[in-house]
């Protein structure tokens, strides 16, 4: 995993379908023909259609809260990473800087993404989870693997 | 609200029915006949059932990731607030100290008593928000008005 290329990803899309639930997809511009793709749950879902001003919660969604409190705090948010897939399980990490010391944080991908739309900062995927434009089999294939996650 | 009574609840219940949803429900003790309810969404119903230690996430929920980030912070957290109702909507405050110095973050109730359960602080409630053991007719009309209840 060290000596795997991590590309950033510029452009996310959310995507709501009645039959296969709620995805993120990730892509590094408009153009690019590979991209990651996860399934995330309904709060996840609207931290993030929130962040990208498509919907506009009356309350502070928990993100939001746990964010207005880190603003008082001396930390800056540096990067998110989408580094690996385990057991059917993307694996992100948040490193951020306190007091000028760096950490690295365990995190789910669509809390990473979220947090990393808010205070505009990179996402990192690394290359080897980005997937080429799949057919409409592979895609099913696809989803009938990753609807299995439990978390 | 200023004068208001805060009475401290000590108890936490959480309950999923297939008809009325998922809910949370705060007492003084176990033994006291008045209560708080809320009906959360499913996202914040896990969080409280993994403090409680009903279920076990296999990854981190958003409040563990940013819970998990504030512990390399000078923070404390006081004791959360469930203060008001406005618009048919519960409204909480966090309050914690950063740097010695005291905040007062407004914030979902679920959040907040998520957030205590985990931090082990006082929950708070407004003793105006406090209902009696309702007949099913009383049940049934304030979930009506309770379902309505949009974010």
């Amino acid at each position: 995993m060290e000596n795997d290329k991590m590309v950033r990803a510029k452009e996310v899309y959310i995507k709501s379908d009645p039959s296969s639930g709620k995805m993120v997809i990730l892509k590094e511009d408009a153009e690019a023909k590979r991209y990651f793709l996860m399934f995330v749950g309904d709060a996840e879902f609207a931290a993030i259609a929130k962040e990208q001003g498509l919907v506009d919660p009356r309350r502070p969604l928990t993100h939001q809260l746990y964010l207005s409190i880190i603003d008082k705090l001396p930390v800056e948010f540096v990067r998110v990473e989408i580094t690996h897939m385990k057991e059917d399980t993307f694996f992100a990490s948040v490193v951020f800087n306190a007091d000028g010391v760096e950490h690295r944080m365990d995190s789910r991908p669509s809390d990473g993404v979220a947090l990393a739309l808010n205070r505009k900062i990179p996402i990192m995927v690394n290359e080897k989870l980005f997937r080429r434009e799949l057919t409409q089999e592979e895609i099913e294939e696809y989803e009938g693997i990753v609807k299995t996650i439990k978390f």
